[in-house]
């Protein structure tokens, strides 16, 4: 499970700056966490970029150079890429691999969770609980920074995560090797203890304020809810992560 | 289940100042949180103070003035209180109105939890799940501030919280109760899936580092351990108090 090397454990988030720089870090195989290209930027060279960022499926934003003159006071040449700590990983690349390992596949989606101490709590809790994977959208999720990986208590070097820019494919792509997919939220009366989590699952989780999208709502092949006593009916979500993952684990024990 | 009323809560954390102010605010009713006394303070006033926190059973701290001085610019006499937004209870007085609702008690007993945001999302989870209430010593626990109550989402407003000072007499009054104690703990084979929570129930969790008490390990009835699959061996303790809860929850609902 553990795809990592010494080496790029170290480089927690580190900056490269400048066009060349940038190129040369993603032909030497850095995992881009962000990319910031200034507004308004052209040249031969930013063209090669951009072709080089398209073909390896690697997202950028376009910002004001005053975001970028904030993040450094280098000569950034108006290219940031903050380089990540961890190696993403594909999900159509992971799964065959547990299925031959014997194991019942068990992922965690994470929809839209940006708060970096949950995301870290939670996979903490994944790895605890012998999760295959999580699953992040490239755009909309928490950094993985050195906050979260400390959060994770160093889950995150351990457990794969997988990024990818459509979760809604994911999802299709997870049915159609047959996974079924619990949508974790409260627009359901049915509780988390009906679906039989013996089969292979994934499980989506949301986030506080918006929760899980409409679409992956939609898409899921059931709707799970922890139920609630209380005045206060929302769990943290790291918390709503780790008791549906313990349903599951509990389940596959019996 | 509520027994503040909406004046106490909004003085979160307020500072009292001089022996006097501080007596006439425990002569009011009001909750005290900690308690600073400068060391080496003497006189006629002092012993008067001392006389009436023996009478109410209030703990405090001696310590340095500059300690003191540090807290406040103001005139502080020696003497600080810092008042608590909350209302505790005890558990004595608790416990026969939770059988006489026809309640299956249920209790979280916080061990030396001293991370104020756990703590927080402890108490989130509890008044989510129906939680009784929560048990803290009157030492070496989270001191329940602005921080605490925020990441409860406020939940310390709905949920009893008991403070005693010795958690081992706690444990034995619960047991004379008929309530049963599970030490949350990896130090045994158990799983938590094991014991029969439907029976009247108090979970034991304790601090990440220190774990629970010797004393109140030897003295529970069962202890019960989360599985861990992974390399990392260790949840957050607000995940973990979810997990265990949530066990309860899905035993008493079947």
């Amino acid at each position: 499970m553990h795809h990592f090397s010494k080496t790029v454990k170290k480089e927690a988030n580190q900056q490269v700056f400048g066009i060349r720089a940038v190129m040369e870090a993603i032909d030497s195989g850095k995992e881009i966490e962000s990319l910031f290209i200034q507004r308004g930027l052209s040249g031969e060279l930013l063209k090669q970029l951009k072709a080089l960022l398209k073909e390896r499926d690697i997202n950028y934003q376009q910002v004001p150079v005053e975001k970028l003159d904030r993040m450094t006071r280098k000569n950034h040449q108006g290219v940031i890429a903050i380089i990540s700590p961890i190696s993403y990983q594909k999900i159509e690349d992971l799964i065959p691999v547990i299925y031959e390992k014997g194991r019942v596949p068990l992922f965690l989606i994470l929809d839209g969770i940006t708060d970096v101490r949950n995301f870290g709590a939670i996979a903490r809790t994944a790895a605890c609980a012998g999760v295959d994977a999580l699953v992040v959208p490239s755009r909309g999720s928490a950094e993985i920074n050195p906050d979260a990986i400390k959060t994770s208590a160093g889950a995150l070097y351990k457990i794969p995560v997988c990024r990818h820019d459509n979760l809604a494919q994911v999802v299709k792509f997870m049915q159609d090797s047959g996974i079924q997919i619990i949508a974790c939220t409260e627009k359901t009366d049915k509780s988390i203890y009906i679906p039989d989590f013996k089969l292979p699952t994934a499980f989506v989780m949301g986030a506080e304020d918006k929760g899980i999208s409409d679409q992956l709502i939609r898409n899921a092949d059931h709707l799970a809810k922890i139920p609630m006593f209380g005045e206060i009916d929302s769990l943290n979500v790291s918390v709503s992560a780790g008791v549906i993952v313990y349903e599951a684990i509990r389940q596959r024990l019996g």
